[in-house]
C-alpha cells in the first residue's frame, strides 16, 4: 500500500485538501494519506521545504511525497516529480525540492506534460486538485504495481536493498521530460565574521516556539565551546536536553533535525526573545575554561 | 474499501472527532476516514453546506458525507440521510445539505428513526458520537456490501454504470421513513438594480483570504465585459489566473468552485479590504472598449 | 487492523506529527492512525489527561493510544506501556494516563528499557519520533498478530469476550520490567464546605467555550435540585439539553463526558464568563419548589 503524504499551505477551514484526497482516492483507492501539515504559512516555500525535508526520511520507501505551495499557480511554473532514493517528490517547480536536491544533485526530475495525468478540466486557481493529485495518484498507483510485481518474485526480499524502482515497471518519461534545470533557492548558510565569529540566521519557529536556525550541527562540532548572542541575549554553551535546564530558561540546543535551536525549557522562545524568521545570531568560540 | 468523509465544527482542540471516529471504526473497521474540515466557524450551517459541496463531487461514487453542525442538538431536529447520484449524506436536518437538494430535488431523503443505528445510550448534547458516527458506519456497511456483492457478479462493470445502489441490497427505509420536506435555507442570488447593475454578496473568506461570492459564472458569461465595486474599490474585468496580475494588486477571478472571488495576489483580500461575510457587490457592465 | 491514536501537544504547523506517522507506517505498515488531537495546549499533562480518557472507550478493543505530552522528555522520566481492558496506553511516565489507571489501578504496567523497540539513534529532545512511535508500532504489531492468530481458530467468537491478549501472544516484557508506581496527579474533586455547598473547579474550555468541570453526575445526582454560582452569575437547575433553553442564555448541563459543563447556548462561556481552567464554582441544595 503506497503512501501519499501532503504538505501545503491550504490551512485546515476549507475543504481544499479534503478536496484533494477525493481525487487521490478516486484514481488510487488503495493508497494510503498521511498529512505533514497544512499549516505552512501563505505562499513560504521555505518553510515548507525545510519541514517536508525534516520528515520525508522517516517514511518507508517509495512513498511518493506530495506538496503544493505554490504563489506562481496559473502561471507557466512548471509541475515536477523527482526520484530520490527513498521515494519520490510532487510539487510546483518553485524551489520547494531545494534541501533534496542538495542532498541529491544527480536526482532524476520530470516536467510533467502529459495531461492524461491531469484532471480533464484543469481550473487556473486550484492545481492541488486538478494537476498535483491526480499526478502524485497515477504515481503512487505506478509505484503500487512495482512493489506487487517485486513481492511475487522470489527475490523480492533481495530486491528491497536495491534501487527502489525498476525501470521496466516505473518510468518518469511516461508523465514528460527529463528536466536538468529544477529551480533551487540558496541555502542560507552561515558565514564567518572578520573577527572569527559565526553569523547564522533564524529559519522559522516552530509550534513551540523554539527558534530553528540556519547552523547546523557539523558547524559547532567544529567550533567547540562557543557562547551564543541573539536579540541581546547571551547563551553560554549548548545542551543536550530540555532537562538539563530549569523551567523558564533560554537554551540553546541541537534539535531533532540537526539544527541549533533557541529555546525556552516548558516556554516560548519566539515570544519571550520578540524573534522570527531572518533573525540574526552570533556564534564565539569560547575558552573551555569559560563554557559550562 | 467505502470512504466517509467528515465535516463539523468541532476544531482540533478536543478529541470530539477522534471519539466519532472510534465510533465508525468499531462498527465498520474497515472503511476509510477522510476529514474535509472541522473548522467550520461554530454553528455555521450555510459555510458548512458550501464547503462540502465544493468537495464531494471528487469523491469516488458510494462515499458517505457526513456532516455534524447540530445547533439544534437535543431538540427534535431530525437525522437525515440523502441519497444523491455519487453517494450518500448523513447529517442533522437544518439546511446543511440544501445545495445538494437545489441539485437533485428527487434525491432519496430518510429520517433516522430505527434506535438499531445509534449507540445504546444516547446523549442530549453530543450527537456526533451517539447517533451520526454510527449511522455513517451502518451505511457505509451497506454500502461496502452492495459494493462487494456487485464485483462478485458477472455483470458488475455494467452495474457500476447503473444507478449506484441495489433495492435489494441498499434499502434506506430501514433506516426510517422516507421525509419530503428536508429543511433548506434560500441559497443567496445576486438580484438586478433598476439600473441594471448586479448585486451580490460575499459567502465567506477562505483561509487565504479569499471572499467567495454569491455570483456564478454563468452569470458573469451573461454580462461579459464588467467592473465590480466592493469595499470602496473598482475592479476592471475577471482575470483567469492570479499569475496575469502583480503581487499585491486586488483582482477579480473564478475559484475553483466556479464563483466570482476578490483576491489580493499573494496577499490577503479579506484583511486588505476589511471585509467579511455578507458584504455586498456590484457588478456593471462595460463597453469592451473600456475593460482591460 | 490494529489501531494506533494519537494524542499529542505538537500542534500542526510543524511535521512533528507527520514524522511519526512515518515512523509507525515504516515498522508497522498496516495499523490504521487516527488523531484524537494534537492541540492540547503546550505541555498541558492534565488537559490531555481528560480528552484521552475521554475519548478512547469509544475504539474498538486492541486499540493503542499513543500520548506524548512530554516536558520531561530528555530528563530519565520512564517511558511507559499500560495494559488496559480494551487496549493498551503508550506515553512518559508523568502522570497522562492517571483517569485510566483511577478505573484499573490493577493494571500492568511495563516500563520500556528494551533498546530493540525503539530508534537505533534517539534524539534528545524528540522522543514523539525515536521512542513513543517505534514503541507503539511494534506494540501494535504484536496485538494484530493476537488478533489475527485468534480470528484463525475455531472458537475466535469466544475469545473476544475472554481478556483481549493472551499470555503467548502479547507479552509486555519483552519491551522492559513490570513497575508499580506509574506517577499519577491527583485528580480534582469537589468539596464540601462548612456551610454545605459544594466546591468544585473548572477543568479546561473546549472548542465551542463549554467550561468543563470537576463536578460528575453522580454528585450531581446525590444533591439533587441545586443552584449553581459561577463567575458571578447563577443557574437554577440542570438542562438535560441546549435546545431547552434559549439561543444567549448560560446554562448548566451533564456533558457528554458525564461531568457538569457551564455553556452558553449557541454561543461561547469561556468569553461570556470570562473564565478558564481553575475558576471556582459552588453548588447549592435548592428546596425542589425554587428549582425550574
Amino acid at each position: 500500500m503506497t503512501i501519499i503524504t501532503l504538505t501545503t499551505d491550504f490551512g485546515a477551514s476549507d475543504g481544499y485538501v479534503g478536496t484533494m484526497k477525493g481525487v487521490i482516492l478516486s484514481i488510487a483507492p488503495d493508497v494510503r494519506l498521511v498529512d505533514i501539515t497544512h499549516e505552512i504559512a501563505p505562499q513560504n516555500i521555505r518553510q515548507a521545504a525545510c519541514v517536508l525535508h525534516a520528515s520525508a526520511p522517516y517514511f518507508p520507501p517509495e512513498t511518493v511525497h506530495l506538496a503544493v505551495v505554490d504563489p506562481g499557480v496559473g502561471s507557466l511554473r512548471r509541475v515536477l516529480i523527482i526520484q530520490i532514493s527513498h521515494g519520490c517528490l510532487v510539487g510546483p517547480d518553485n524551489g520547494l525540492f531545494t534541501l533534496f536536491l542538495a542532498d541529491e544533485p544527480e536526482a532524476e526530475c520530470h516536467a510533467v506534460t502529459n495531461p492524461a495525468f491531469t484532471l480533464p478540466s484543469v481550473s487556473a486557481t486550484f492545481h492541488g486538485r486538478d494537476v498535483f493529485a491526480p499526478v502524485a495518484a497515477h504515481l503512487a498507483r505506478r509505484l503500487g504495481h512495482s512493489e506487487a510485481h517485486r513481492a511475487e518474485g522470489s527475490l523480492a526480499r533481495a530486491a528491497e536493498t536495491l534501487h527502489f524502482v525498476q525501470g521496466d515497471t516505473l518510468d518518469l518519461s511516461e508523465f514528460g521530460p527529463r528536466v536538468t534545470d529544477p529551480v533551487t533557492f540558496a541555502i542560507p548558510k552561515p558565514t564567518q565574521q572578520p573577527d572569527g565569529a559565526w553569523l547564522g540566521h533564524v529559519l522559522y519557529a516552530d509550534h513551540f516556539g523554539n527558534l530553528i536556525t540556519s547552523v547546523t550541527d557539523d558547524l559547532l562540532q567544529r567550533i567547540g565551546h562557543l557562547e551564543i548572542s541573539i536579540g541581546g541575549r547571551r547563551i553560554a554553551g549548548i545542551r543536550r536536553t530540555y532537562a538539563q535546564a530549569a523551567p523558564g530558561e533560554l537554551v540553546a540546543l541541537v534539535g531533532s533535525s540537526g539544527r541549533l535551536e533557541i529555546s525556552v525549557v516548558n516556554g516560548n522562545a519566539a515570544q519571550t526573545l520578540g524573534l522570527g524568521p531572518d533573525a540574526p545570531l552570533t556564534l564565539r568560540r569560547m575558552q573551555a575554561s569559560l563554557a559550562s
